[in-house]
């Protein structure tokens, strides 16, 4: 017998990982917002791998109110197994020609969908994520129908990150561009010693049994406060494109490692 | 010109105050279970203004997912004003012989939805709740049908205080019923010095514009953890009734002082 | 038999409470920035019974790091029940002519400390507090010594509050000033109906058994940031003052009320 | 020009990385518990490099409230960047014959420390950890002395974990034991497909510039709750050793690959 488990920590039933091995469901409302900052300092976020967009200064922001589980389904009925929120900021970008997205940042606020993130080549950090929501009944409702505001905010360890509002006027025809094609992102794990990682690879997110309701569009408003200690600023809105609203879900089994990184 | 304010702190403008006046408006997902307890121990926890109710150890607990806002709405898109989750834990009794109810106990998330819980009577302490939510879509969903289970949990200062799960069966005939009455809860504020209050009042709660979407109804488990600072094992279930799950709104502006209790 | 307690929520044999009755001991690590910033907006967050001060623009900014108990001190080993940090903002003026201060805004991040302050009438909010501390050894230990800087934040519901940093230079030959005369503050209560509260009165601070330990001096760097929901930039620093370092502590079992305020 | 960073998000100038590049420096407070389980529980929780401790069933449970910093001490004024806490569970084994140890458990309460754990081989869980502290003046100051009451006590996602108390006796004139051997952890990172991982290795950790305050023991009471996600109940104390005191400081730069783990 020894210790065994997908994730540490390593037991001899292997129960207590972080997170349970694939593959993982999620369901999840999504407040988007598009905007356009200047090109270059998106493209200094991209891998030599990847290269510029046709609109490459097009950023998205996506704050998603999660709930995943595995095929047992069992964290579904303990919540804190199974909730989170966050806010990614996903970046358009090519790959050999192909229109492709990526992840630059994104905090979450729950330890095993950070971890879980990592696997993925998420680089996540832990924060704070609030968002409106919509309820079945009362003033209170939000409904998705035109002139609902959704608004939603991102913070992390007592710093204000970013806050945007949605303002719903119709379905969207096209539904949100910038995070739509794949999505590169690059696993990273550093070595025990040195600064030279033991893992840095370009992989392509994949998954399969999407669903989704009705996209909703709308006008946008969206900052990035002072202070962080990422440099937001330098990716603030110019020009805001557009907000959405809307709900999806897929599973998640591991894809394709594209490439390995220059260490 | 002098400070001003519903509540403090008190501004030139008032604006800072930590709960804005009323009416306030509330939309809601309830996670609602019932079970029978010691009556003795449901007695106890009675002013004298209230008896036993016919079912005098029957108790609800209720999860509940709030989204509220004042009459401008101004809260709902920035959720942090807005949302916040609790487990409140009702009992039945009767007032000058009519069924009643009254909260007990009760654990909140945010500051604001806790003092406005205190000018309503609702003996609220902070306390970190979660529960399982309806999504739109996807594997993850967990809808309003027959199977699905919507666990809660709810903890305070890093002590577990109780965990259930409802698993649905079918659309409930009666709905929940400890919770039901006029619910009688009690005002109190300390006075600067000594023991005796300041506040100390018996008030009815009153709501209006009130609706609900269908409840259903099914088995429910649930269990307080040990160690908690308050009494709780004296309640704890010796049979379960039912579970329900339902949405739910109403508003609220004041309501009828009743007594005023011996101090 | 009937329910008891302090405070709420009374039960039978009142140990639930959220504050167990005075008297109440506390220590603290205290990090004190004063500043002055424009007269007229101090002078505004006065009530009648309180008049400017002879430095009427100067604010005390008091980060503090507690621990509390009641007499038999059971507290202090189950330290959720013992510990919290906090941020006051402290202005200056006088009653009847002698020296006072008054605390305008504070944010606390546990829900017993928060209720306590609102019987000794401080306008707590919920908020997050983070102090540097100084350690026993090694290179993090930030020594009570001449070139150490102590930061300290708050926030509040993913909102940034405050910032501030304090280098030490000096024991200090007067300690601060601004909160150092008696402290005059309102207590508050809303009624169940209307506008007009129910608990309004001018309250003195006061307290025993005093200690303290030396008190350190230097520069002071302090910022309120933007979109708060109060108006702290209306009291933002226009001249930094002093910083101070020192540890104090007292204990509290009521005090004197000074005036019913007009509702 | 090319991302780059010690750690993810990879940027331009790589400053937005969870954790900067070691050397890392650390200062601590611990209360120590030392206690005996069942020797088979722990011997299951060892990699086969690992074999079974003289006192195979000797377990250390350590609270640890940090301060830690790089070598610019940036982080030590801006504290939500160097401060966290955390619970670690070290078993004792031997390495080749000689006395080790390991760390089988640990939660922490920030996103930073969690990381740069990580990279050492610390299976870090997201919790909430509170610990007494020794303050400088006051009836709640729990002096370093005979007779004062450390409690702590570790909670994760709504669930209570474990709770402890040191009653401090005299200076120790060992001090603790368990944990006192070099430590072999298992730096571990699963593949982007399937269930072996790309990381897995031994290593030791390895620190200099170790200082320590004079170490305090006295009687220990400890105990797990029930209902944790991991198999606590298994390593749960059958008879108390001892409890500990003292404050530690070291720095971090590396150390040795031991073996590869088989996959």
């Amino acid at each position: 017998m020894t210790i065994k488990g997908y994730t540490f920590p390593l037991t001899p039933d292997g129960r207590a990982g972080i997170v349970p091995p694939p593959p993982w469901h999620y369901s999840a409302d999504f407040t988007l917002i598009e905007y356009r900052t200047n090109p270059d300092n998106v493209i200094a976020l991209l891998p030599p791998e990847l290269t510029p967009a046709d609109d490459p200064g097009a950023v998205a922001v996506l704050f998603a109110d999660w709930q995943s589980c595995t095929d047992d389904l069992h964290e579904l009925h303990d919540p804190a197994q199974s909730q989170y929120k966050e806010m990614l900021i996903v970046v358009g970008c090519k790959y050999q020609g192909q229109p492709a997205s990526r992840c630059v940042y994104i905090w979450v606020d729950k330890d095993f969908a950070m971890y879980r993130g990592y696997i993925q080549g998420f680089p996540k950090k832990l924060g704070e994520i609030h968002m409106t929501r919509s309820f079945a009944v009362g003033k209170c409702a939000v409904p998705i129908q035109a002139g609902s505001k959704f608004g939603a905010t991102c913070s992390a360890n007592g710093r204000a990150i970013a806050r945007g509002v949605v303002t719903l006027r119709q379905p969207s025809p096209t539904g949100p561009t910038v995070n739509n094609p794949p999505m590169y992102n690059s696993r990273h794990f550093p070595a025990y010693n040195g600064l030279t990682p033991d893992v840095f690879e370009l992989v392509r997110a994949q998954s399969y049994d999407r669903s989704a309701t009705e996209i909703w569009e709308g006008d946008a408003e969206f900052k990035f406060y002072p202070d962080t200690l990422e440099d937001l600023q330098a990716i603030a809105p110019i020009e805001m494109i557009k907000g959405y609203r809307f709900s999806f879900a897929y599973s998640v089994n591991g894809g394709p490692v594209i490439a390995q990184h220059q260490k």
